[in-house]
């Protein structure tokens, strides 16, 4: 099979009428899209490879999956509604077998978020993966990282940590293994291997919620990157946080570390000003996304901690880096 | 130096400020990107991987120039004028000297064409760079390869041929070597490494030209793709094709290879009706890039040269197949 077969092949889909902002899909020299008027373009990126970010021996289909949902998980933290995307892929070889399976998943996903890939490139090369994908909203709509002020709640979506506890698992760590036993319960290697991106919960926090990210690199972390891009402060109520059942019976610090420092989450952070809780839970209702208000942003720089007998204590979480682990 | 240090230190630049159409550029979920109101997007993504597009010893400016140049390309092909780009980079590890290298090359060329970083993602991987590049044109503007219509000229601007000399001299081939002797000529060396995206040219052809493309993968079979998808056919004039100096000491069969079936060319290849002639001279002057009028288009379908004598053979020429060879 060559290079344009298997585009052909696999990844155009001349059965599916193309929807009305691609001008031109896959096939020519650049694709042509069409935002609504008075619409920004939402433009996010993410690159995929074997061994860093997922398993050789992941399913083809759970990767298509995976791969797209990091991506539109981006557009859901800028509250965009996505429009496309292109996907550029470097393959050791043709394997027909492992083609479909990942193009099933990854099209299971963008199908069900009316995203459809307008065009990309095929290679070969050492497993790669990189999609680009594009949303549109409008210009002062975007839930921005800078836009978080002294005041606001602080929320989180979702069960954070459960990603953490099955990718331990997977990877033999004593502790997940002792915690779980000998088998992977499927919610929660779904979490990991499979996340949901939150757009309805991102669309429907426009114009309510502040500043907004979605979590890759563990809550702490990526908190860090708001509060440095708002010049502002947080705390975290610990007896706030989410408690997923599957984490339950983890000894404290270990849940801890979980849930504040666990990546691969792919859950909402956002602050809302305290105005906007009716509002918040409203949005959390109709986007059927269970939501958490967890801290609060401070004027003062520094992220803490807060227990349940209000005492505070500074919390030294470092994120996911991709060049110092 | 951490990921965020990486890019913040070489793909940052907070002196420049950001063109108007960035309404939002790198450090977010998502870039803000605004085309002028009334124009479509236009998009392409090339993924470059070491040993297949490049030597693992190309000097780092040259592969950030060619990874720019070969996207612009595609822009250059629909007509588009560039509004900005992503790039996603996988790296063995973080080389100081490398990156600041390759940043150069990548930004010299991005900036001559007013084509500002928008975003990106940078993980730990083999050498593998995806850049997706983002242009702008009139919806009825876009110079598509299902344009072509028979009786249109055809023409390639350039020297198609002078890259796949260079190529293969790099890679040892005794008939280049002997060609060339023990030094490749700088020029032709800039052919293959730091080819010249045609966006003067192809956004001169807007309005002119029908069907457009650039050539990556050979002349012959690039053709093919404008044929198939206009559902015409064409001959080429082997005797108007350009004749690089570099090329004449060539025996005919081998130049004919080079020119027809290089690859790497990164020229325009596009067809325009013959009322257009003038038009066409004026678009070549205006982007100071030298056009060649080599064939035309027929109803029927078939590929084939010509010679001076009149006598036409059809021409069997494949593209480059990354599955294929």
């Amino acid at each position: 099979m060559g290079e344009f077969e298997l585009i052909r092949r696999h990844f155009q889909r001349p059965d599916r009428a193309l929807p009305p902002q691609v001008l031109l899909g896959v096939g020519d020299d650049c694709a042509l899209l069409q935002p609504t008027p008075g619409h920004t373009l939402a433009i996010s990126s993410d690159m995929l490879v074997e061994g860093r970010h997922f398993f050789a021996d992941v399913a083809p289909h759970t990767l298509g999956h995976k791969a797209m949902a990091v991506n539109l998980s981006d557009l859901a933290a800028m509250g965009a509604k996505p429009l496309g995307f292109t996907l550029a892929l470097a393959l050791p070889h043709a394997d027909e077998q492992w083609l479909t399976g990942f193009a099933q998943g990854l099209f299971a996903l963008a199908d069900a978020h009316a995203c459809p890939l307008v065009g990309g490139d095929t290679t070969r090369g050492p497993l790669n993966l990189c999609i680009t994908v594009f949303g549109e909203l409008r210009p002062g709509e975007a839930l921005r990282r800078s836009a978080a002020r002294p005041g606001d709640d602080l929320y989180v979506s979702g069960q954070p940590g459960e990603a953490r506890l099955a990718l331990e698992w997977l990877m033999g760590a004593p502790w997940a293994c002792s915690q779980l036993g000998n088998h992977l319960p499927a919610a929660l290697r779904s979490r990991l291997e499979c996340p949901l991106p939150r757009l309805a919960l991102g669309q429907a926090l426009v114009g309510v919620a502040h500043a907004a990210l979605d979590l890759s690199d563990g809550l702490a972390g990526d908190l860090g990157h708001i509060l440095s891009a708002s010049g502002v402060g947080a705390h975290i109520d610990i007896a706030a946080l989410p408690r997923s059942p599957a984490l339950t019976a983890l000894p404290e610090a270990r849940w801890r570390d979980c849930v504040l420092c666990g990546g691969d989450d792919y859950e909402l952070l956002f602050t809302a000003p305290v105005g906007a809780r009716g509002a918040v839970t409203t949005a959390a209702q109709r986007s059927q996304t269970p939501v958490h208000r967890i801290g609060r942003i401070t004027a003062e720089p520094g992220l803490f901690t807060r227990d349940a007998q209000g005492r505070t204590e500074p919390l030294q979480a470092q994120g996911f880096d991709h060049f110092k682990r």
